[in-house]
């Protein structure tokens, strides 16, 4: 199967399927093949080549045939371009929190004035 | 609307979709209304609408009806699970290649003998 460059949309849609999450925790171990891919899997062999090409569609997956047998590894770069575009969200929120510091260091918040203390009235 | 704690399946399906990512995107900047949020997308307020009922659901934003104006804001602990288990992708991946390098070092590579030099016949 082609080898696609990773698209978001394609990744993340890839990703949100628990099965599809299994697999490439599977391959995170090393190589494998289809028949290795779908044994811990509670599904048909067609099931888990349809799975296969989305993760391959998304950049995520390269697989190769040999003879009879394709196997399976990891593209990185599917998961890189995702966790670049989360990464960029958290940069943001950081920067939102550092202006916001600077913000209140540069304008302290005045002290609230101590309550004129009132005198007891003899009783 | 409720606020939903993280889920991955919702998370990564939330995110794949280029609309709900500049949804996301516009609230990296702070909270904004529906309205807001709805300017820059070519969709109806319905469908806007639609959008962030599915990245409430993913846990990914949490929204606040005031009067008649619903503010929305970015929940980053939805980020964060989607960050954090593409991280651990990325670990068991930088493990896998300290254990072929801690391999590689405790055996090295024998070197090729030397091709015996072999004697030019005399032209």
């Amino acid at each position: 199967m082609p080898n696609h460059p990773p698209n978001l949309d394609r990744v993340f849609h890839a990703l949100a399927d628990p099965s599809r999450r299994s697999m490439i925790e599977r391959l995170d171990g090393g190589t494998a093949t289809v028949s290795e891919l779908a044994r811990p899997l509670a599904m048909s062999l067609a099931a888990v080549v349809q799975h296969l090409q989305v993760l391959e569609a998304s950049g995520l997956v390269r697989s190769r045939k040999t003879g009879r047998v394709r196997s399976c590894e990891l593209d990185r770069d599917g998961l890189a371009a995702a966790e670049r575009w989360i990464g960029q969200r958290r940069d943001a929120g950081a920067r939102q929190l550092d202006r916001l510091g600077a913000h209140l260091a540069a304008h302290p918040e005045p002290q609230p004035a101590k309550p004129a203390s009132r005198r007891r009235r003899p009783a």
